[in-house]
């Protein structure tokens, strides 16, 4: 039986899993097929070649991996890497933490370089290491694109010129995973060896894929690491590739098909105006926080997440109350805060496929959940400061206009 | 293919049809079925059985008839009266303009008590109507619960209590199609002979039910009304409640499963609770709209519908364009002006299974899109009078305490 | 919650409702949306074109009338005749019988022209009608062009030859509910005025959407027609065409967006190519029939019904039992024996949207409880004949070459 | 946009994925939640509970990983063994052979015991083996309990009598893959220390969910184990059985609830039924081939499969024809033959959700298809056959009784 929510929608504002778009649902809702008839490696020729346009890339190689994005960063790291290998990492929140676990778990050698939880990755303390790593010990650079953690955005760009500068080859795995379908996320541009994705979050689908996409050199070196693999070995599917059948194993039809949808969406409503939609709802929620008088937990405002923002409360406040509160009362989900974060941020999710009015009255929400705990909100405040915004920036619907 | 609309929930806020849960969706998700095996019957009786609860009757029959709230109103008629009959029916807006052009069309006299719309039901004209009506000349009495164009509900124990002060025995005929399951509505205590009810309203299923209650009296009354009629007739449906097959054609076996969910939810949020929730969210709608220094359409207080609003505009703005700016920049579906109040009047349904942060989400775009048509709103202002008042009242889901 | 069906999936085959394609289930699959926005008469202009080539005319005027086929029967009357007139009407099975006591019961003058059930109609005893009816005070046919109860097809261009060779300008106003979609019926081309078809047959699609066309000549005698109509008055259609809006009530959504969805189906497939596999189908079964040493209810082999065959039983043999019992251990849904031909005959419904080898799996359950009930039938012996024709006369899926 | 199939159903037979009942469809038609609430945890928790009862364990602990079967393998050989761990595996057929040169890849020591495909694992080589390790350095026995390649169940009970017999302590580990839900299965009965099983299979969901079940024993060595493993490590998953949360990462809530559904129906039906309705499906399928004159991949009559049944066809035909023309024709997906017995066996599925009629519309389509390939069946020999048997043993549907 199902559980019974309150009436009416669930407003589902975490950071992942994400709104699922009718469409796409509807593109799930449907039978088992045999994966070995023609249509089912038809269909996945044609998602590869897709998915390859969100990464902004055209000589990247993407694996559709059955697993979650902890599944998908296991795979770009052992594919790429030999135990022992000495790898630099960036911890600046949860998930760059329990990245860096995994790593050491896969027995590399883990250069933590650790920033603040709100900071940025210190890419000064990584240029220090590639100046003096003259013999290239330092064999792949680890980071996450965005910290769902703490809403924070690295700069990869500058990451890039770094690694050009210093002419170091070391590899770049980036966990993408709250980023792309979200941020703008440039793979060929910035020279990203390895990005991660997941299926429910900017893609707005079930949990339940891992999208791993290959540059190049990184499939060079998969020839050359050591590491143990079996089910997340892409050799297993790059033979399939060759052999035009797609799958090492069965893939789920019914997330293919709501693959389909999803990218479908995306480029109808054109990817760089996703893009731009995240950038939107995520300025217009920065807006309200700042009304509100509350503080976000970036501290750079150029790492602004546009995917997630992660809320400061005041000390005399526990912001998992404030997250339990607004599903009990509200039907609305809110992001915990993790770790050393716990009980002092919660996060709103802004990404995937949501638009202007969720997002509102996901803050009237917050607004009346902070007024129950106790924080002398001015009612209206923060969803005036974002609809002042939203007003100017939202544009016609263009099958409408 | 399907319609491209713009991402994220569509925000649906006409007063009907409404929002479907997902449960309700999930329930008619499915094949057909065999109508005549022992299962349909058997879910039918149940349904029945039900069906009498929201209608707040122990001695009505109800109908679940294969058509729109038009083809309901249509059955209420033939199968009570006779061509030529008088019937007394009030005029204050579309719908019952509507319905009394039905009344007409189908060889009924009708007396037209009329209101200005906005107005509520010109009970004093009945009283005297009935005061001189020794003969009962005066078959029935025809009335709409609430009067969706205007948002203006009427004063039914008050229409009983005149008709018991004369001790007329004139039928009494209620559209209470944008009522039962969202107002109170208490057939056996208020002496309602036959109700009407539609699918897509208040019960948030798809159109294509029509429900009519008749009370023993309006059963008795339909053996001796000469009305022609064949789909409608409540005999066939009759026949078939004897015999324990239900049908005298073929239901749709998804709207049978879709009630089946629905009434479900209904039962289990409790109908007093629904129907608070309908009171709660239409008070936080009129304050909003007095926050923004706008005018209900409906004039009398006690007569303010807590399924519908309608908001009068400036004589310088065309509602027109707010319902369509509000589609074509915020996919909020708003209800227009209807007839004499087109241009007039823009209509906020809060109706159906709908909770209260997606009431502030389309409060945010009314206010959003008022701007955008000239209307000097503050930002904010209706979302914060609403929410004060929302935070106040609304109760933890039961089933999250 | 929801009914305990047997594992497996229900083999449905009665003569409607019949089975539902995922694909239709999919496109159904959504929530409520405003009906006075530009999509929905966007998509009903779409839809009203499209309907016109199921019914092969150019010149007529669909309506899509959310009711059964009782009403669209019923709208097929009301709207092209008077209180009084005279009708000719065709009695040869409980569906003709139905509409012939609805025609009573709207108080035209019904001269029933009877047949023995399973013989088709009597087109000699109407001709003879004709000939003697030169003041033309018949003012039109009435006719099923398949009659469900006993799987006869009527011949509509010898009823057209006969008509034209009197110049007789009765209106010819056809049942063609369980017609439509399956078998070849082509409104123009066989003269027809008023065809009358339902959602839940051959269209493949749930209960709830009656569709009548109008040839002109129908349309023009609608202006002149006095019986009382309202809900299904074409006028209030024809008015909403004019304005664009097209609709005068509120249409059902979900039904809408499934009967784009089946009609895709359709046009994919190929119209001539679905008539095809019916008559494939039909011709398959009636094999089997024939192996297991039974009889067509249907007497004339050029009127074997392609979308039913009714299958009469031994005399010792009551075939409620047979279809009580399929059900019971087979979840295996077959058409009952209605009223004259109750407990003598049993029907298998091949109408829709099936294929060769669910019909086959039905008529290999066919066998199972034709031996249950003592019938001495040879195992496979009907699956033998129907494989073998079927085996040569199915084509490849042309997606699949 | 969907790619088109022929008309009707397909008719899925091959041995996973497996066809999904429409209750679970229904289950798993909806949004995304946030998996952080007391909700997944509280389903989590039932469905844990639950899923012991099809493993016949109640010492056991169920790991639902998000992964496919092959994910499942990867994790029950990582968790218990150590790199250069010795292991016996029996090779057998295609699903024996991808899980050994997963064993391998893994770095175990695997001393394989070979059996001509469609013979039974070898256990008297597996008797002398442990009868000559006194010293106990084979770790564990790997072994499958059902090669779904050639149809082939292996006798666990026995296995375990040899190990007692030699009170050998070697962890038992068994892919039930093909088996769990569909063939009688007892974890604790027979010592099993871990089992595989996965969604798509006798579970009729989704592929996606690898569950693996792991006995005290195997728990217990996976506190010593060596193997590098961090997606798949059951040690983050019990962590957070402890906490309370359930899920070191994000589970499939669409799966969650499928399985919830999918349980509910299995024990609807009674968990010893639908193993008699798998053991009814693969008699009335083995009579039919016989009948057909073509033999069972499979050559023990002990060992015959009950989920799956690979025919051997005659060597003058492709097998790959068969399923190819099947599929072009048909719109039936059989098995291919795999690796070693490619083009010389097709197999038939018959797992799952499913019943007797559709079964034997599958049966049907492969006589003709036979015949097409050139083979001279005689129609509807197999399909008699089995109706006779399953005439004689197919039970009254309990609700319909």
């Amino acid at each position: 039986m199902d559980y019974v929510y309150g009436p009416g929608r669930s407003h589902l504002f975490v950071p992942g899993p994400s709104n699922i778009p009718e469409q796409v649902i509807r593109a799930m809702n449907r039978n088992n097929e045999n994966h070995r008839t023609p249509a089912i490696p038809a269909l996945t020729k044609a998602l590869l070649d897709d998915v390859k346009k969100i990464f902004k890339t055209t000589s990247g190689i993407p694996f559709l991996i059955p697993s979650t994005g902890t599944g998908a960063w296991e795979s770009a790291l052992t594919n790429t890497l030999s135990p022992g290998d000495q790898i630099v990492s960036f911890l600046m929140g949860q998930f760059s933490l329990l990245w860096i676990e995994q790593q050491k778990k896969l027995n590399f050698k883990v250069d933590v370089v650790e920033s603040e939880w709100g900071q940025d990755a210190d890419l000064d303390a990584l240029e220090s290491k590639l100046a003096s790593d003259k013999s290239h010990t330092i064999k792949a650079i680890c980071i996450v694109h965005n910290e769902t953690a703490t809403g924070v955005t690295n700069d990869l760009p500058k990451l890039r010129k770094i690694l050009d500068y210093y002419k170091h080859p070391a590899l770049v795995i980036v966990d993408a995973v709250s980023s792309i379908g979200a941020l703008d996320f440039r793979m060929d541009e910035w020279g990203i060896d390895v990005a991660v994705t997941s299926s429910q979050k900017a893609l707005s689908l079930p949990t339940g894929m891992g999208i791993v996409c290959a540059s190049p050199k990184a499939i060079e070196a998969s020839k050359h690491a050591t590491s143990l693999r079996s089910y997340f070995d892409w050799n297993g599917y790059l033979k399939c590739y060759n052999l035009g059948t797609y799958w090492p194993y069965t893939p789920s039809i019914q997330l293919l098909y709501g693959l389909r949808a999803t990218l479908d969406l995306i480029f109808e409503e054109g990817l760089e105006n996703v893009i731009s939609r995240h950038k939107r709802l995520a300025k217009a929620t920065r807006l309200a926080v700042e009304a509100w008088g509350l503080k976000n937990c970036c501290q750079n405002k150029e790492s602004y997440s546009d995917s997630v923002t992660a809320v400061v409360v005041p000390t005399n406040i526990d912001s998992g109350e404030i997250v339990n509160r607004a599903w009990k009362k509200y039907n609305l989900s809110l992001g915990v805060g993790l770790n050393k974060v716990a009980g002092k941020v919660f996060r709103i999710g802004h990404l995937g496929n949501i638009n202007e009015l969720q997002l509102l009255g996901c803050l009237a929400g917050v607004e009346m959940v902070l007024r129950d705990v106790g924080y002398p909100i001015k009612f209206g405040s923060g969803v005036a400061a974002a609809s002042a915004y939203l007003h100017n920036t939202i544009p016609l619907i263009p099958s409408r206009i």
